[in-house]
């Protein structure tokens, strides 16, 4: 089996559902980076069947609203010394500020700059967001 | 650091010139099949600084002209029981043939189905290709 060994300081992103991964190391744009970074795709897992995994050798802010968003599967390791400090899950956001922009063409946060986009959950299951400002939904699509 | 164990049956395709392991991931489409594929990214290199590595747990046949189109610097190792049973390095490839279209929109190539371009290396270090057909120079861009 394909298998990373542990890094020695940063992030692990586990149990991301599969065909996430890249989804997910694109969208935090790890392609541009520097620092070493580890993509795992379609690894077995007792949980899952299968699951993706990334690695990132660096301390990096990860917006976990962002990550839930996506895919609310994800558990975050935060490594220090080789070891495991911190985990945490993901989980669906109740609320998102400036993540993706609102459905209608009309509302103040699509054409003032200064007014960023905000919304509340109204269905888990859609991802469907009420903007804050006109009320409209909008289904978050990855 | 980020360290990948050995796979047990496979291909690992090692000294990727940072920045092209996405790349070559995307273009032999890993990110669309189902058994474990590992993309590292920025590892540490004796030889080259930094590298990227793609770790592939499956015998898929992997076209070396085209690696060696792409990034000349690729070594290639299969893996058997967890060994290495055949090492190979890529190189340029003199001749290619239905990898990249003729520049020429007038070439026959390019409008007759039946006819695959091909072409004759001309210039290695502009990865410029004469058609065999029309005689126009194509320059490969990855």
């Amino acid at each position: 089996m394909l298998e990373v060994n542990s890094i020695k300081k940063g992030i692990v992103l586990d149990h991301i559902t599969v065909e996430n991964g890249l989804k997910i190391f694109n969208k935090l744009m790890l392609d541009k980076v520097d620092y070493p970074v580890v993509l795992l795709m379609n690894v077995p897992s007792k949980a899952m069947g299968k699951k993706d995994i990334i690695k990132i050798e660096n301390n990096i802010d990860i917006d976990l609203d962002f990550l839930g968003l996506i895919d609310h599967n994800i558990s975050v390791n935060i490594i220090e010394d080789g070891k495991v400090i911190l985990k945490k899950k993901v989980s669906i956001p109740k609320r998102v500020k400036g993540i993706f922009p609102c459905h209608n063409p009309r509302c103040i946060t699509n054409f003032d700059n200064y007014v960023k986009p905000s919304f509340e959950l109204v269905s888990p299951s859609r991802l469907a967001y009420q903007c804050d400002f006109c009320e409209e939904i909008t289904e978050y699509k990855i």
